[in-house]
């Protein structure tokens, strides 16, 4: 008899791994470093999938941070180059035969989760937007998953919105990223304390402008700090920019805000919103447009991804 | 006996109807003044059916030059204000209740014509940009439309990619048809022609930089003019940044570029090709991306409004 989907979010530094339960509700669960291989990650897998599992998952899906083809191998994950051209579909394939599996994208993942089972529940259009230390997006349209011709759809971060901003890794110069992420609000927020007019977020930080970090601002305008919310402010023009980009391109019912951000919830969702509004082409007939806070926090991309793999049930693997 | 299936281009000055022939070729057609209200266009639709389809089609499409519901009322459209607010589904379906009947975005049901018989036959995964005086598009993602939950997706040529370049119509600033649109390539080619590094372009214009218009800036680079070529390739370049930001968002398999534009051909195309490959993420695993120039011309939009009628038979109407 097997056992219950097992879902994996693979991060740069931790492997969050647990069991989907009946009802979708997520069960028990393990964290580990994340492995440095492919051959790591599969050990790593079959460890989880014995403590958590009973050793024999009817599914296995795995959320992946970089670019997943639709053979299952790593394109691209700068922040785990160790598995980087892997063919991890059929890595997992070979050491679990009767799982059925999924392996793609982590907010892919995550968005499915949402849509599911979270903020984005009951609605067949739904955009998810993790603002992280990067930025990633997930697509649902017409109630299935938008992954493109490569599934490499959903790099919204790199979407450029001011050709003349500053350098990103990426190569190129002024992505979205760069504006409206995690590392971006530390930026704004080291700038305003060196500049002197964040005395809170500075005092959060030790008194040291260069250790200011996104946190210290978000943490400074949840107190009620009045300058800390007018970084917020600023950094929510930018990510309502993106936001509106997007709305406009593929007018989805509820854009879906999950990532380290969300910990700053109406700090962050206020401005945002009040932006949006005005940014959105013919804002005043988009009456069934929402912006959400995620519901599934952390564990949202282990979460798809065992219900991804649990969906693929019945497929051949590679079941794309 | 219903006739064959009618599709119509709704413009801002001319309306096109065509009969759909079998095996979906454009039969016969005829071009009239746009009418300027919701009556006026239900009578030229009966007087289009009686002369092309036999007076009662199968199937009716409109494609309209502006934002049209799931309820087929068109909600906002700046080059036809006599339709605004005009129930067009409604209307036709109490003139035509026996023909299947389909009224949306005249982009998207370009996108779909291309997609069916068009430069994206055989691919699931199809981007249409049109680049005429402004920018459209419409989206095919796993072989059907995407077309948001207002029906207002691909709404494209609003992407901010400079907030703080020129003012649009639309209210915001720096939106990308104020630099990739047949009108942006006017003004490249005025700056160009009274700063006087384009003799050839101003010749074309009859010698008066401000009669410099994007059809003289093309028709000179296909003549081979080099002062030309370098403004088509500053052109392309701004393409390419919103193609990219596209190609990362949605993956396709083909970006088809219709619109006026299309004359332009490798004029076009080589720029934006060359820039294009440098900008997209992870651009060396993208083999599959391909650039593609529409090959339905100024059909495209009728010939997929009645295909799409064409599909929604048996569907109640309004069918969604």
């Amino acid at each position: 008899m097997q056992g219950p989907p097992l879902g994996i979010d693979l991060g740069g530094t931790k492997m969050l791994a647990l069991c989907i339960e009946e009802g979708h509700t997520a069960g028990a669960e393990s964290t580990v470093a994340s492995p440095r291989s492919g051959s790591e990650l599969v050990d790593a897998v079959a460890a989880a999938s014995a403590a958590l599992c009973g050793g024999n998952p009817r599914a296995i899906g795995i959320g992946v941070p970089g670019l997943v083809d639709p053979s299952g191998t790593v394109r691209f994950a700068p922040n785990l180059l160790g598995i980087s051209g892997t063919s991890l579909l059929d890595a997992l394939a070979r050491r679990f035969p009767s799982a059925s599996l999924w392996v793609g994208n982590d907010a892919t993942a995550a968005c499915w989760a949402e849509h599911t089972l979270g903020a984005g529940a009951g609605s067949a259009e739904v955009l998810l937007v993790t603002l992280g230390t990067g930025i990633g997006g997930g697509i649902v349209s017409g109630g299935v998953l938008v992954e493109g011709v490569h599934r490499f759809a959903g790099e919204i971060g790199h979407m450029v919105v001011d050709p003349s901003g500053p350098p990103c890794p990426c190569g190129r110069n002024g992505c979205w990223e760069r504006f409206a992420s995690g590392a971006a609000l530390g930026v704004l927020g080291r700038q305003a304390a060196a500049g002197g007019s964040a005395r809170r977020v500075l005092e959060l930080a030790g008194g040291d402008p260069a250790a200011v970090c996104g946190e210290h601002v978000t943490a400074a305008a949840l107190e009620g700090d009045g300058s800390a919310a007018k970084i917020m402010d600023r950094f929510g023009w930018w990510v309502a920019l993106g936001l509106a980009n997007l709305a406009n391109t593929l007018d989805p019912e509820m854009i879906v805000i999950g990532g380290g951000l969300v910990s700053a919830g109406e700090a962050l969702m206020g401005p945002v919103r009040r932006w949006f509004s005005g940014m959105v082409e013919a804002a005043d007939t988009r009456d069934r447009t929402r912006l959400l806070l995620a519901t599934l926090g952390p564990k949202a991309g282990a979460i798809g991804a065992g219900l991804l793999a649990r969906n693929a049930e019945g497929r051949p693997a590679p079941f794309r």
